[in-house]
């Protein structure tokens, strides 16, 4: 859902979700209030309890956000391939979403790290399901690759896609926009996959 | 220093360090109290006062031990290397040592994730000089790599470090003891790294 599709009321919604990774980023869980979220992005917190009813709604919608967020431009940067594509360059276009979200956004990231752990055990149980979906999407390319034999054998490909998930969502705690671009980040990522996980007769 | 070696003295160190690790991983650094974790490494807090001087002094220290140690780690299995390893063969033997240490130690290392951002900026300070010691460490062996001709030369050393140190320094977030031993994850890693990296004619 983008901001420019929404009603007014969606536009709300999204300013205090941005509001509220900020504040979530900044204190975590514990020590971040309702109040000071409202106060971050310009409105009486009265009008923010119409959005949401309390903190843990805010915080689910929060984790939840940065998730959905990722696999949306993920998704998008699949859908702007040729049809011809082939399952290695699939996962490259999405990790290239992936992280292009993970930078913008970073808050939402950075905000799941530091207070999933602190966060009340129903909300965490409920949104890992969410990050568990997201993962069965790259599990599902990462099987087709294999399927059409451009990984080899050798390779064990929940811990491939772990691996290589894990090096674009560490990127937000060192990544410097004076350096490489996204897009040119996610390219030396995927220019070592992909030579490093083909067979040599696949390899152009 | 390990504590066979060491006296008594650096032995309740150590263990006052693993029980304050375990804390801060939990309750993070400002809902943390020395007395909860003098209690937790099971001494009164006026012995734990005779190690650690305050608060800040203990934190910096279990920060400091995640990197250290995981270094330590890492230039001990490269010591254990025939003479005739190239640099990127160190570089695995490094990693190895490094994710061992990390999902051993895991309390430091995720802790450390945690409560960086929320400590005193003297300590930030200090502590982020020290991983960047580290970070150098590797920086000369990626080179090394490089001036031998077995880094192709469209990769950008820095980048390429950042993420494949991200890959291994994710794991614990998702890491499954009844999976892969971490000498197999890494073996995932280097066995993508060293094919992925290569000019065709290194390649074996």
């Amino acid at each position: 859902m983008s901001s420019e599709a929404g009603t007014k009321s969606d536009r709300t919604r999204e300013r205090i979700l941005h509001a509220a990774a900020q504040a979530f980023r900044g204190s975590g869980y514990a020590l971040t209030s309702l109040r000071q979220i409202a106060e971050n992005a310009g409105m009486q917190a009265g009008s923010l309890y119409y959005h949401f009813a309390n903190k843990d709604e805010l915080v689910e919608a929060v984790l939840d956000e940065g998730v959905l967020g990722a696999q949306r431009a993920a998704e998008a940067a699949i859908g702007d391939l040729p049809a011809s594509a082939n399952p290695l360059e699939k996962i490259g276009a999405a990790f290239r979403g992936h992280l292009a979200y993970t930078l913008e956004e970073a808050d939402f990231a950075v905000a799941t790290l530091r207070m999933l752990h602190q966060v009340p055990d129903a909300v965490r149980i409920r949104h890992l399901r969410k990050q568990r979906a997201y993962g069965r999407f790259y599990a599902r390319l990462f099987e087709e690759a294999k399927e059409q034999g451009l990984i080899r054998a050798e390779f064990d490909l929940s811990a491939l896609r772990m691996l290589l998930l894990g090096a674009l969502n560490w990127s937000p705690e060192w990544y410097d926009p004076a350096g490489l671009s996204p897009d040119q980040l996610v390219r030396q990522l995927t220019a070592m996959m992909e030579s490093g996980v083909m067979p040599p007769s696949k390899r152009r």
